[in-house]
């Protein structure tokens, strides 16, 4: 019998709202066994780029990482949003090591190439996870504390979306590991009615999320998290939970299920 | 008979030149065997300050660090800086590992009490290197890649100077390894005149110090340097060397000797 992991991402939102981070990391902290955390970045690094000169361009809700912004966000999320997270840890007992993907090259990704004109510079998608230096690392006692950055494998840093980040690892943890997958954020799960917080959907199925989609009650980023988490499952991954930063227990929020 | 390893602590002025940082990362690759690269900050960091609106505050040439700056080099430190080299080392080959001193609480330090009514801040003063960890990491083919910033074991990073890493992690890890120590900057080694770059002083013992300090020849920044020198000799370091950063293999530079 394999070994339960529980990897918890949490999204830049939770992470620049310092009370509820603080109640996140206490409740981080008292989940037993082997773990990982896993981030997002959030606004600073908009706000940290705007004081610097630097403007902060979007297309399709994700941003364009040029030279100047891949340094803002190597700052921001590998430096300050991680640090601080690996350090807030430690003084809660828990024995964390920041990781950016070029760290012991844990993630390595491909910079994504100019498709329809656009141009998103330098953004990675996922290639490997190396689960083989995760594990050692956790076997040692050692929790991960993931920044949203990969290594192209030539020397570069890549911006990647944390959820995705999230996904990967889970899946390629999933060879040694019984892996409990929780993305959460400022709401208590997937909503029916985005104003009515007590709506939250218990269980998705495959078939549930393509009528969920149809029907429009699942819409913008939570369309590709919900991607990421089936894929997750058909990888191996035993359980994806979306849930609220106040709920790490995995009682509450919306189950994803492979069917 | 212990195995060798070699430290190379890098200035910030290196740091910052990006074609001798290149030259200096291609060198550090071709060490054999064990090693560890400590880095200092550098001038970027006062640079982003002042680009944030934050102003660097210097008493007797070192710099005061409030909760607005310890963020800044958290961010330039901890994350451009380090992550920076992480990956280039990574396209050389090296198995790079970022680390502050949070990260698995390799090094511990007390905040800097106010002195001569003096509060240099979120500074701090080694208290304990976790050569265990390290050595463990090192076994396991990784190269620490360091940067100037310790933990206070209650949730905070602290600003800490780059050569008393470099010496304090000597130290720690002379238990398990034959160690050498190479500072390297921008010169040559200690010069006799400051004008004349080959004045290099080939050896300097603790005897020679002193004449040299009250000859005026060494001052200002070199003589912590030289300090950390002959204390991590005196604690079991087997070399110390201050040398270019174009000449990383230890034949050219100063020799610190214990007598």
């Amino acid at each position: 019998m394999k070994n339960e992991i529980t990897l918890i991402k949490v999204g830049g939102a939770v992470v620049e709202d310092e009370d509820r981070l603080q109640r996140l990391l206490t409740d981080f902290a008292a989940i037993g066994g082997r773990k990982v955390l896993i981030h997002g970045g959030g606004r600073k690094a908009t706000k940290v780029a705007s004081q610097l000169g630097i403007e902060t361009r979007m297309v399709g809700g994700r941003r364009i990482t040029d030279a100047a912004m891949i340094d803002v966000v190597t700052m921001v999320y590998g430096g300050l949003v991680n640090k601080r997270l690996v350090a807030s840890l430690q003084a809660t007992g828990v024995n964390a090591l920041g990781l950016t993907g070029a760290d012991m090259s844990v993630i390595l990704s491909d910079k994504r190439p100019v498709r329809d004109g656009v141009d998103y510079g330098f953004v990675g998608d996922v290639r490997q996870v190396d689960g083989h230096r995760l594990t050692a690392l956790i076997e040692s006692g050692v929790t991960p504390v993931m920044a949203p950055l990969t290594y192209d494998g030539a020397g570069h840093l890549l911006n990647t979306n944390a959820d995705t980040i999230a996904a990967e690892t889970a899946k390629a943890l999933a060879d040694c590991y019984d892996v409990t997958l929780i993305y959460c954020f400022e709401k208590k799960g997937v909503l029916r009615s985005p104003d009515d917080d007590d709506s939250v959907i218990p269980v998705i199925t495959p078939e549930d999320f393509e009528r969920l989609k149809s029907e429009g009650i699942v819409s913008d980023g939570m369309i590709p998290k919900l991607e990421n988490a089936f894929d997750a499952l058909e990888k191996g991954v035993s359980r994806v939970i979306i849930a609220s930063a106040d709920n790490l227990d995995g009682t509450q929020g919306t189950v994803i299920k492979k069917r």
